[in-house]
């Protein structure tokens, strides 16, 4: 039984030993090497490498064995190579040193002989030895305010959001990723092949844990789908729970034997599994990245009824299109609404339907913030998407569009939507490089000022979706 | 009745009026003057600007009126306000100037009684004068041999790659972005509102045109959708046909209206058109980028099989889904073609199925070569997917990679791999500038080498799977 206050400890740990410190660690690039990684993020605890060949590795004094240490430790990590990880396992039973996450893979995961057979052998001494284990074959934890990572790229900042994952790789690349989206964790904990930790058990520890408002998960099999649903349910309600769920095929659930071992389960379980527990659902390491950075900066939207702003005809047909497809309406401009964009809005080439084709607003952020004056406050209304094209927003000049549009958007544009939830679309095809770096440009100054952007039209729409869907799930379900 | 012959001189004018050039055109960087986008895309031929209140605009002589012109021209762009449109149209009738684009909105598209009366008065002048019109409410032409653009930011290279837009935005947009990816065209044609010459007059013309290799569309509605119907089917055997149909939901439909005032046909109609014809569907602008990519850059594969190379667990289970949902195969790697890989692939980490999860491979391109060999000269391999995580690529350093990398993937792997259809997936999480300049740089490389690269895993899949399916069903259809 995994208790909250072994996770707890476990999760903040004061001490760390790190079985299989390489000898050679240095601080400079090598992104593989775990100890390394946790010094230069700057761990804080006390910090013990162990390799018998070693007298001191980056000014840590080395042991060369688990029993050898002081004292017992929060956290053991065994990233010694799969055949040597039952003997070091069997020390930490005996010394006490009961948190231990293995690194090493070449377990269930391979799907062979050995690999099954030592499997089965460090569960029983997990069991026997009443060892907390997260792994094997996983990249174990990156907890800011604990001031520990086992890898790079991530940032020192915490935040709100939770990331469970039975990948490493997935775990690094959402990581490194969604810092550059501004989206920050409380937690993120790679759990591989699940020995005796599973994601439920992390899942109730993040439900009641304060530094977290939002759970995110990479799923490739749980060993009680049963009780994952409960659980979710129940969780979802206050913290929403958004999953990306792989293996939803016979050649992904092949895939994933040889990943991580687990039992993918039916699709049809999980098409139901989203449907009853009100999860979101997420594809891929950016989709992940997108819907998450939704949720982060959107208030709850009172329902799924979406206006567009933007210019070009096509574009309006095709996000039409796409918002139908993911289940966004579209509602008619009322006339009366009308009536009060014609007053700001010129007729000559701006059409006043919705969406609303109207180039003149896109250049000039008084026209926007009365155009947003008057949607903000219609209660049929309850999300916006701006989609700037930025190739035809002349009258900036690729200088100008930050000051200008960046500058209104990141201050003042939620406010005068009446913090209904928006999202900007920023899209360029011209080929000059000025104009590419104005884009980017701006889209940094929207990510730091907590605007969720984007740089094409579907996952906008698809994120905008999926928060209204949401929100929508919890108001019926409370 | 549109002839080919009038098409053709319209298409390669050694004569165009524009009625409307401004006074004070400039060659910088106004992308809404179309008189001076033609001047600075270098036309060759004779240029008449025509306004009464110049003499001369961009060192061109200029003409009070097309009735003052000494001769009549191969083609009059006409992009005065839309009042004024019928009176010129009438003169470009009686002086025999009888191939006419209208630039000009404010027409059907209005849906308003004003710009429907419009455009009833032009459609009987240009009936009753035999005009051809591309237009009203169009960008025009660019045609790249025939040394013409109508906007800007295009390249003077011709390709294989003819767009036919009912969008002018749409048209731009696309021309801009694609030729970054090195695809080049025949023609592009923005037809707006469609008059007199419509997508299926312009689609029996590039039938016919030698220049043209794969044809794409842009599309909101067409007058005969029977006939375009029976022409895409019978094109499509020979030349790709790749169409981005527009205006799939109520509230697309609505849009389409007051863009180009088109009857949009049912979903339904558009669903079956599809499956009848064989015409592959596109999505978007930079869907439609990304599949004429494809198609530009590969030889017809034999099926639908398709065997991934990559680095990542997580990764192949989600490939593996993405492939189920788009249709494609991924044959179990035979036990002979395993032990084949098995002799190059060193067994820890790397895991011999399909897909293929074997990091060392991404960092030798000898190892990789010969990898490709064995799956190149495997039959029941189609295609191949190749999943580059660069940020995992740590042997070569940013720098090396272009150099080893780039260098093999975009001289020697295409040949290795026995002329099939290959994509590659770059992708790259890591914050460090240094990886994601290496990134670019990599990008740019296959793209000039004509390797269809893609930064997300989706896309590649998606494309992929529209290049079978296209094939497959010509294959059935002759």
């Amino acid at each position: 039984m995994i208790t909250k206050s072994s996770l707890e400890r476990m999760l903040h740990p004061k001490s760390i030993a790190v079985v299989g410190a390489r000898r050679d660690s240095t601080n400079s690039e090598a992104w593989m090497d775990l100890f390394a990684s946790i010094v230069q993020f700057g761990y804080k605890g006390r910090l013990y490498p162990i390799n018998p060949k070693a007298d001191v590795i980056l000014g840590y004094k080395a042991y060369p064995s688990i029993t050898s240490l002081p004292t017992s430790v929060d956290l053991v990590i065994i990233t010694l190579s799969a055949p040597h990880v039952p003997s070091v396992l069997s020390e930490c039973a005996t010394t006490g040193n009961r948190n231990v996450q293995i690194f090493s893979a070449g377990f269930k995961e391979t799907g062979e002989e050995e690999g099954l057979k030592l499997q089965q052998e460090i569960e029983e001494i997990a069991k026997k030895g009443e060892l907390s284990v997260i792994g094997p074959n996983c990249m174990g934890l990156y907890i800011p305010k604990a001031g520990l990572s086992c890898w790079r790229g991530v940032s020192e900042k915490s935040g709100s959001v939770a990331f469970l994952s039975q990948s490493g790789g997935f775990a690094e690349d959402f990581s490194s990723y969604a810092v550059q989206l501004n989206i920050c964790f409380s937690k993120v904990i790679s759990y591989g092949n699940a020995l005796t930790i599973d994601g439920t058990d992390l899942l109730t520890y993040l439900s009641e844990d304060d530094d977290t408002r939002f759970i995110t998960m990479y799923l490739e099999g749980v060993r009680n789908s049963r009780r994952l649903l409960e659980m979710t349910s129940k969780i979802n309600i206050t913290k929403p729970v958004i999953i990306v769920k792989a293996g939803q095929s016979d050649s992904g659930i092949k895939a994933i034997s040889s990943h991580t071992g687990s039992l993918a389960g039916a699709a049809h379980f999980w098409d139901a599994f989203f449907r009853q527990t009100g999860a979101v659902r997420a594809y891929s390491v950016e989709d992940l990245v997108h819907v998450t950075l939704m949720f982060q900066n959107s208030k709850p939207p009172n329902g799924n009824r979406l206006a567009i702003l933007g210019a070009g005809g096509a574009f309006s047909v095709i996000a039409a299109d796409a918002c139908n497809k993911e289940g966004l309406e579209i509602p008619a401009i009322t006339s009366d609404t009308q009536k009060k964009l014609r007053s700001i809005i010129p007729a000559a080439g701006n059409i006043i339907r919705n969406p609303i084709d109207a180039n003149l607003v896109m250049n000039s952020p008084s026209l926007m913030q009365s155009v947003l004056e008057v949607l903000g406050k219609e209660n049929y209304i309850d999300m916006l998407l701006l989609n700037l094209h930025v190739d035809w927003m002349y009258d900036y000049g690729p200088e100008g569009l930050i000051e200008t549009m960046g500058g209104f958007l990141s201050n003042d544009a939620r406010r005068y939507m009446n913090d209904k939830p928006f999202a900007v679309a920023l899209r360029s095809y011209r080929a000059d490089q000025e104009f590419k770096h104005a884009c980017n440009s701006l889209e940094k100054v929207l990510r730091s000022a907590g605007v969720p952007v984007f740089r094409n039209i579907e996952q906008p729409i698809s994120c905008l979706a999926r928060l209204s869907q949401y929100h929508n799930f919890i108001r019926k379900a409370r």
